[in-house]
């Protein structure tokens, strides 16, 4: 492609509010053009860019067994209400009422209508296992885009859905999939770890996410410096070293404890250590007000709680407390009348201090078991870094990175109301046990930019940059720069080289500087002063330093260059 | 692909509301699964056609240097109200309010933000022209969607809209998309006829569709014997012969005729032929009635008449008539308060009979100049079979077909209203000049079956068949047949055929019947009969007759072939 005839144009000056990298670079670079909040138009070279990504993951998908599909983007909301989720999926759905009075959903997702696709042709279990995907527009109302591609409203997202006779093959089907994940993320240039994640509003049993490691990223994750156990801060667990237990069996007693009111001040003034005190915290649900009670040392995951109870929790306020006899500042689960959930980190029989429910007093001598209200013991505790691992008791190291990929077990629950049933060997009528893994296309472009820029630009794999050489004839006065450069041209793409050839009337500074903005791997360079040594400079993008190469040698060096397997 | 490992099945049973033959067999054959009116799932075998058919429009838009690009679906209504679409689209615009209060435009067609992303790259003259496309998902609300991929309302559509600096380097982008798009459907196998189309809710100037000639479709087109001026029913126009003029300057009088409240009755009452008589019709518009007048020999074409006032037309009511001392069967542009427009083919020289607008009597000797009352002499008039040429006078025949593509010159309109300007060498900043282009990619898969079947189902073109070759063991009780057609299956995969092989546990019947109803062009059969004989049946899905192929030349054979250039 000659540059001087192609849709492509970098941009000067960019919004403010592109803050990540790799959305500043897509700008740029000329990649994308906001049309409103969270949706964007691809140019040219952005598309290509996505199309290489796309190449890659459905090859990646076929050669997995994997069929491609095409479910719609508008479908009708009685499919939602058949699985339950039109009313609770997180962002809500985007509906509009079609001219029939009909409540149509833009799809945030495929569960619904790839299981009434499997309900259609599922009638054995001979017909069993199979995967079916595709790559389709979704639609998803965040509040707040943001990050370019990285948090969007409209994306293209890959999603599979795998039907199986049994557990077994689920697990199956899974570990497939998690292979092809990591497939795609290689040959995509990313390093990316599988973590343990919660599986929000798509529900199911067991969930991973495949986080790019990127310190500009919005996730944390924590992984073990020991195994490989590694989740997300959302889901991740660890082992709840026990304190030194307080045994003992003596009678709560009243503190004083005048204006103390956070666990630091109390553990202060009391010369006590943290864990040895209950820090107790009232959430206001649907249902009512529920406190929950955590060793002082530790704080609430509330992803946790929400998965707990299936609802964001909302802090209670001053008010909601008062009308329950509480007191803000000196909480605890003594003689509640409300609902209440114990984390798991605490000793039900050990002795803490907790408040008391009492303006200016704590109590201590509190044995959980002896004198505490509460409906369940389970684990709401958020981890953090240095904390140990709950598989071997390693240390967890804290990372940021960017999801890329999500799998999910989902079991028979879509199966069941959806009528994806199948007829085993024995007769029996059974819901198939699905799964399912999702790659967003759009933030996968943008993952690889945070993962592999620098100052200068994009620094693109071979596998997805939108060209492969980036072709510059530096001195276009001269007439043997312009037949040597065109010379190149010519026989790069007669040997199928998808080359970018800037041929425009510009200054060397600008050229230089756009090919390194751009990242196309390869750069080769036609100047007079490279002619003068019959050479071409040749520099990949990720190369310190260019060489000169002969023009004669320059076909095989180019040859030698894309058949090494590096990425 | 095993069939046996594949996610196929052909339906038995297919609703009575399948009517057209391409929307029976897709069901039948399990390309596509209703989702709710209009909208569809396609199986894996139905997208593997449907992607066929998009590689050939992407192979031959890059060809004609178009650009790929990528435009939302999901869209702010200010860029509709900006183009002045957002109240007029034809049907109406779904959309829904997102989650800030914003109304959101679920795109039916992708000119405002095509123009959009223009605008964001158009500085310059040097710039241009340029043409940008892509395939991606529409909606457009039909109240009536019906003949399964024929009329839906989710759709893929490939869109390619041009940008050039003046009207002729529109005609040449224009030419360039014509001969594009008759690749496309010389590719797809489709007899294709280009005619004058009406430009529709779309808007602009010159209109041109293409038509898939088929007894079953939908559109009516005429075609000249002599020349190759054709059109659509909707946009035809024809030399409209001069009736004998009746010339004269006699008193108008009125003509006692109790009773006769038609054309045909008032010619064989007066004895006098059709074309000496002029018809009235009276419609009903936002602005109030309007009443069109034609000879009374043609019919009015009423797209014509919304175009000439952008609405459709109504016809009026007996109680609107009455309300203007109008009655129904006298009617006449004689002494009316309403607007009057007469079509083109009257002579208002001569001399005809009209309706009085009393009831029982007409007028004789009615100059029209003279004596009735008129806005505008338009053409309105419908096109019939046996008319004459607009161009040369030939003869108009009538044939059915489905439009399959669609060419629009668009001129500046979106260009001035959403801001694609651009400097031109003196300085000036002007609106680029716009064409737009589009392809339905299920429409087209639906229109190559209505084209291409026979009783036994589809007979696909080697260029979109889902599968190159269809290859079955006959008897699989026989150990010599399975090996011998395994050997086939992994030498013809080897070789890089698509070959979908039905090795299930069939009967013959069954197999033989879902290859012809599957329409794949190569069937290839082993059984014990053929090896009886050291060969393999090799049969074209449209040859009448099979042959035997000896096992060494078979690999030839289906070279042969598929390397002839037929489709």
């Amino acid at each position: 492609m000659r540059l001087s005839k192609y849709f492509w144009k970098t941009l000067r000056e960019i919004s403010s509010d592109a803050e990540m990298e790799s959305h500043k670079l897509l700008l740029k670079a000329g990649f994308i053009q906001q049309v409103t909040s969270g949706i964007f138009n691809y140019t040219p070279i952005g598309w290509k860019a996505i199309s290489k990504i796309k190449e890659v993951i459905f090859q990646e998908m076929n050669l997995a067994g994997a069929f491609e599909v095409n479910l719609p983007v508008n479908q009708p909301i009685d499919l939602w209400e058949k699985s339950g989720r039109s009313k609770t999926f997180v962002p809500p759905l985007a509906s509009f009422e079609d001219r029939r009075g009909n409540e149509m959903v833009i799809a945030p997702t495929h569960e619904e209508t790839a299981t009434f696709l499997a309900a259609s042709y599922l009638d054995s279990y001979r017909d069993l296992p199979f995967i079916i995907y595709h790559i389709q527009t979704k639609f998803r109302d965040e509040t707040r885009p943001r990050a370019g591609l990285l948090r969007v409203r409209e994306f293209e997202m890959k999603d599979a859905y795998s039907f199986d006779k049994d557990e077994e093959g689920l697990d199956d089907s899974y570990r497939t999939m998690i292979k092809t994940y990591e497939n795609i993320f290689r040959r995509c240039g990313l390093d990316v770890i599988k973590v343990e994640a919660d599986s929000g509003p798509i529900g199911g049993k067991d969930s991973s996410e495949f986080i790019s490691i990127a310190s500009s990223g919005e996730d944390t994750i924590f992984s073990c410096d020991s195994c490989d156990y590694a989740a997300n801060s959302e889901k991740a667990e660890f082992f709840k070293l026990d304190a030194d237990k307080l045994s003992g069996n003596e009678d709560i007693k009243d503190i004083e404890t005048p204006n103390i009111t956070t666990i630091k001040g109390l553990s202060k003034f009391l010369n006590l250590s943290k864990d040895k005190i209950i820090k107790t915290v009232v959430y206001k649900f649907s249902k009512g007000l529920i406190s929950v009670s955590i060793r002082g040392d530790l704080d609430i995951n509330e992803t946790k709680l929400r998965n707990y109870l299936n609802e964001d929790p909302k802090p209670a306020t001053k008010k909601d407390l008062e009308n329950h006899g509480l007191i803000e500042g000196y909480l605890s689960a003594r003689n509640i009348k409300i609902s209440s959930i114990l984390d798991d980190s605490i000793d039900i029989d050990s002795s803490y201090v907790t408040g008391s429910n009492k303006e200016n007093y704590h109590l201590k001598n509190v044995i959980p078991k002896r004198d505490l209200n509460y409906d369940e013991i389970i684990d709401v505790s958020l981890a953090q870094k240095g904390f140990n691992c709950i598989r071997c008791k390693g240390f967890l190291n804290e990372k940021r990175g960017i999801e890329v990929g999500h799998v999910f077990k989902l079991g028979t629950g879509y199966s069941e109301k959806l009528g994806a049933y199948f007829i085993d060997q024995k007769g029996n009528s059974l819901p198939s046990v699905m799964g399912c893994y999702g790659i967003g296309v759009g933030r996968l472009l943008a993952a690889v930019i945070e993962a592999r820029h620098d100052k200068k630009g994009i620094i693109f794999p071979k596998t997805i940059a939108p060209f492969q050489i980036y072709l510059i004839n530096l001195n276009n006065e001269s007439q043997e720069v312009l037949d040597k450069s065109n010379y190149l041209y010519e026989n790069l793409k007669k040997l199928n080289y998808d080359v970018l050839f800037d041929d425009r009337n510009e200054t060397p500074g600008v050229k230089l500087n756009d090919s390194d903005l751009l990242g196309i791997p390869l750069r080769l360079l036609v100047s007079k002063r490279t002619l003068s040594e019959q050479s071409v400079e040749f520099k990949p993008r990720d190369a310190e330093q260019s060489k000169l190469i002969s023009i004669e040698e320059i076909f095989q060096e180019v040859d030698r260059f894309y058949n090494s397997i590096d990425t």
